[in-house]
This record gives C-alpha cells, structure tokens and sequence, in this order.
C-alpha cells in the first residue's frame, strides 16, 4: 500500500469532511507508516467549503470586510487557490444562517456580504470564482450581491428597494449599467446540488424559507416577491428564469448569479474534483478511500461515494466507501466503481450512543481494514 | 483467494457456528466462485458438539437409546470419526438441561445416560472419546455416569445409592471391581473451557447449580455431597481430587472422569483443531476466517478467535474475526495472529434491532471484505 487517496463527504451531524480525513489518515499511518497519503475532504457549498478546498488543492485565505445578513460589519473571508486565478467563496461567511444567530429572518436577510466577497476576489485578480451557496439565512434573490456588484433594484419611483427579501415585491426595474464588467471575462460557477426552482411550491421560499425562520405568511409574501423579481426579469432583460432548475437553492441566490455574472450551477463535488485535478492525483494510487454518513439507494442519485466511485473507475484504482450506516439496496453501487462498503459500526448499539464513539470507531474501522491488506500483503 | 478456511464459535443466543460457516461460505463464494472452502464449525463442548465434530472431520452418527436426566428411556447419539477409533460424545444429548425443561432439578438428575453413551462406544470398539460436557442438567459428580461403566457407590449398609445428587452425601463406598477394563486401553478426554473445582465457594454446586434449578437450600446440601464424595474418594481410593480445576464443570462430572477413566481435560477448542489436522488443512490456505459473538479483553483468555490465531500464526497465515461486537482492549489479539477484526454491524442499532438481521449484516460483512480483497487482486 504507497498511495491511498481520502476523499469523504461530511458525516452530517457527527464529523466534518476535514476531521474524517485527519482520522482516515492516522488509522492508514499506523499501519502503513510509509504510505503517501492525498487528504481531499469534500463540501457540500455550506460552511467549510473554502476550508476543504484549501486542503484539498492548497492556496491562501483572505479576510475581507462586508455586510453580514442584515447589514452589519464582520470579519469575513474566502479562499485563492494557487494559481492565483480562481477564488473559492462560501456564502455562509458572509449570509449564512450561522451568522444569523437568534435573529434569523428571510424578510430582512441579505447576500450584500457575498458580493463584496465576489467583489473583493475580482479585485485581486481572480477571473474563476467558485460560489459555494449552502447554508444561506437569506431569501432575497440575490439582489444584496448583485447590487454589491453594480446592479440597481428600482421601485415604481426609481428609488433602490431594500436588498432583502421584503425588496423582492417592490421591483419594477433593474438598472444593469453600472454592473462590473469585469464579470464578462469571468467563469462563475455556483456549487449546487439542489435542483428547485425559484418559485413555486418547490421553490426557495416553500421549500427553504421555514428553516430560515419564516413563517406562513412570510413564506407566501416571499414567493410572490420571487414571483415579481422573476417576472421583472423577463419584462426588462429579456431572460427567463422561470424554469432553470437550482435557482431556488439559497434564497435564489444562483439566480441572480445566472442572470447578472452569467454563472453555470454544478455539483460541488464535480467542481472539486476537477479543481484538485483528481484523476492526475488518483492515476497512480493503491486505493481511494470515500465515505459519507449513510449510503443507501439516495446515495446513487449522485452524492460523494458515487462520484469518487466513477471517477476511480476511470483511473483503474480500487475504491472503498466507509459509512456510519450502511442503508438497503446498495448492490447497484458496486456497478459504480465502489468496490466494498464497510460501516463504522463496530457493535449493535442505538444512534445516540453511537455518535459518541463516531471517531474511534471511524479509526478503528480504517486500521483493521488497513490491517486486512497489510496481513494480505498488498 | 484460492483456499480459505471458515472456523467460527457460535454468536451466542444469535447463530450456530454450523449456520454461521454456511453464511460465511456464501459469502465468500458470491465473490470467489473458485475458490475452495472449508468449514470447521467450532463447538463449545455443549449442545451440537457432535454436529461440529462431524462437520469438521467427517463420520458417522449413531443412535442409542440411554437414560435421559431423569432415568427415563430417549433416543440419544453421538458420533464416530472416520478413523473409526474416536468417538464423539456430547453429554448434553443425554443428561441435558434441554431434556430438563419444566422440570430441571439438579437434585435427582443424572449423567447415567452419559456413561451410556459411552459404553457403547466402547462396544463399537472406540479407544477414544472425546466428551463435551457443557449443558448439563447434573450435580451428581459423575457418579451416574460412572455407574453406568461398572462402578459401584454404596451407603453405609452396602447398598447402592441413588446415582444423582441425593445420593452423594450418602457414598460410604466405592467398589471397582466391576469398572469396565477397557477404559485402562481408552484416552478419554473431556472438553472443557472451565476450571473451577469440585466443591467449595467456586465450585460445581455454588456455582453452576443454580442455573440447573436449585434454591439455596439444595445449593448447600449438593456442595455437603460433592465434599462427601470426594472425601470417600481419598479414602477408598487413595486419590485426592480436591484440587484439580475443572473437576466442578458438569455437575462434578470431570472428576469421576478423571477417577474411573483416567480422563484428561482440555480446551474444547483445542480437542478439535487437533482432531481435523488444522494445520496441515490450513497450511497452504491464503486465509483464515474465525468469530465469534463479542471479543473484548475475555476473549484473549484463549476463547477461540485467540486459539485459532495462534495456530494461524503458527502456519503464516493471515487470520481475521468476524464478530457481532467488537469490545474495548483488543489491541493484544493482534499479537497473537488474529490479523484484523470486522464488526457485522451494518449501522447504529440497538441489540433487539441487530439480531433480527444478523444472518444478512454477516453475510453482507463477508462480501465487502471478499469484495475488497477482489479488488485489490489478492
């Protein structure tokens, strides 16, 4: 064994991609003092998405100034890769919910903050910006960073509205001269891995405002201000987003990101992978290690396991999922390059007390698999 | 994986080691369709000792008709080895606590038909017995047993005396004469993972009899017994057996074995592995599979994952346990040639939830680790 490759989801609700990996690793070292190991924690685009792109593919993090949810200052920050060219933002530094604390509420949250991070990483030079959208406390459209990028929201007297989601329904024109051309040279590329539409009874407002804090009416005055934005949109620019499915993920943030930078929706983990050139790294290894919380049938439909599954197919490398749950009807899994899927349970006891064990049981499951192909002479 | 050899103790309360070497097999050949297997079931001495026996070594699986526990009349067994010369008793199948039922009562119940048993292997011209003794319903001390093979205890009139745990206090003699004599040519040997000794705090009527039935007033009297016999042992007879451990296992039954037949105890697990020729069967195998229930820090105390990896090492074979619950501490079984430990459990459930799908998390748990050596090309 000379060169595994770790790259896990998140183990929702017990361990960050970040923490597995670390794990992952001491359990190969103990027994494999000499393997070369390559750590790629995988983001979902919520919280921890610059981190994991940092320690995926290295490069620096800069701390910026903005506007948090409701338009006060902090200490944000997003992630320059090495070649100084692409720029990794996480939406929850600047509009998450995380921020939001108590005070959560979609009427009067903003994504102002997460355009001055685009605006910032523009400034720097950076003309690839990755928008990782997850863990939004907004609802706005993302109105708040398309006027931090130049963008005017007009009301019926050509007086800006308030970049929020009480703005939404007072729109009646969009000014987009003074929006920053520099975006025109630029590829955006908005990590999503929701498919909903921006309104509608699976748009961003049904679906996600309630998590936010919204209420009943808040959710239905929410929709109808999507509804307008949408149908500004169309009357003054000419472009329908009526139908593209992921501009109702974070607020319908990737909406205004389509319309006014010309962003493109993909899955974090396939902009990952690219990023971290990942089929270069995997060539030549002896085994790639994924994971996730539970693998079940959910997990085909494209989450982490199946996306280093194809690709390690590709490269030719045996590939193994570790889980804390291993679900039903996985066998079509094996199909797509995921060779063994073991679990981390190492005794039959309730959830509750298993999260408790979650680590040592994770680095316990690794060394004895690691063992196996040591006593195996791999 | 050309060859591997399947060699589990039963999960107790779950599944037979028979059972789990079935599971195993399949497991292994849904992946290996080539490959060889071998299963040696391991038994504990107890019910399906016989069954192990004859599924490990081959042989033949004779029906007598003995006493039952409480002298009545029931078709037993046990089995004869393709050598012809070794016989395989399980004192269970005679004088079993599972043929007590309602009824258990360590006071009257008898090894009688044990001695039975091994009379007529005697008769079929067997030199050597093998005897489990786990399971048993007795505290009698063997006398049953040893009654049934000529010898003879008599009360203080000469009479004979009840051959259960009432007549120990009884004994004021004991006459040999008639002793079948071809047990001075046998090599009886008792399987038996036990060792507390034949009377006292840790002996068979503290101990064991209370699981057979008995309230504490007849705990007190069936210990006065067992002192009794011993002490008109060492008067008779001339040999103490006050302190060989072991002696207490089965109601007392090793020690009239060790008395009247010359027996010596040893580890069930032991008795088998030798009597299959484990190491010339493992020898050129590329693997080795054990389990058992639970491993933890007992285990190491030569339960058998423990006895199978030492033998494992012995050969330079790699060796893993499958086990439903992997315990604190068992970083010493590493040591001792079990070389990686996987857990059956799929996902955090409590007890009640796992044991309903233990055949199919056992069977999945074969398949990744097979599924991941394929992988691997090993």
């Amino acid at each position: 064994m000379k060169k595994i490759i770790i790259v896990p989801d998140s183990f929702k609700g017990t361990m960050s991609s970040v923490e597995i990996c670390g794990i992952v690793e001491s359990g190969i070292k103990d027994i494999f003092p000499g393997a070369q190991t390559v750590k790629i924690p995988i983001a979902d685009g919520g919280e921890g998405t610059v981190d994991a792109f940092l320690a995926a593919a290295g490069g620096r993090k800069v701390i910026v100034r903005v506007k948090d949810p409701f338009f006060k200052d902090i200490d944000s920050f997003y992630g320059i890769l090495p070649d100084g060219n692409t720029a990794v933002v996480e939406m929850a530094a600047a509009s998450g919910l995380i921020l939001a604390g108590e005070g959560k509420n979609p009427w009067l949250a903003t994504t102002y903050g997460t355009g001055q991070l685009i605006l910032d990483a523009l400034d720097k030079g950076c003309r690839r910006i990755i928008i990782g959208i997850g863990g939004s406390a907004t609802n706005d459209a993302g109105i708040g960073a398309a006027a931090a990028l130049g963008v005017r929201f007009l009301d019926g007297s050509g007086c800006s509205v308030p970049l929020n989601g009480s703005g939404l329904g007072l729109i009646r024109d969009i000014d987009v001269t003074m929006r920053d051309r520099r975006l025109d040279n630029c590829e955006i590329i908005v990590a999503c891995d929701v498919s909903n539409p921006l309104y509608g009874p699976d748009g961003a407002a049904y679906i996600f405002a309630p998590q936010k804090g919204a209420d009943a009416g808040m959710v239905e005055k929410l929709d109808a201000g999507l509804r307008n934005f949408a149908a500004v949109v169309k009357e003054k620019l000419g472009g329908s987003i009526d139908d593209i499915p992921g501009t109702g993920a974070a607020g319908g943030l990737g909406a205004s990101l389509i319309i006014f930078a010309g962003a493109k929706l993909r899955s974090g983990i396939e902009i990952l992978l690219d990023t971290v050139k990942f089929e270069e790294i995997a060539s030549d290894a002896d085994l790639i290690i994924t994971g996730e919380g539970k693998i079940d049938r959910q997990s085909l439909g494209g989450k982490v396991p199946v996306g280093i599954g194809r690709r390690a197919k590709k490269c030719g490398v045996p590939a193994i999922a570790i889980v804390g749950n291993i679900g039903d009807d996985i066998e079509d899994l094996y199909e797509m390059g995921i060779n063994a899927v073991f679990s981390t349970a190492a005794k039959p006891v309730p959830f509750e007390e298993a999260v408790k064990t979650c680590r040592e049981d994770l680095y316990r499951a690794v060394k004895s698999i690691m063992r196996f192909a040591r006593a195996m002479k791999l």
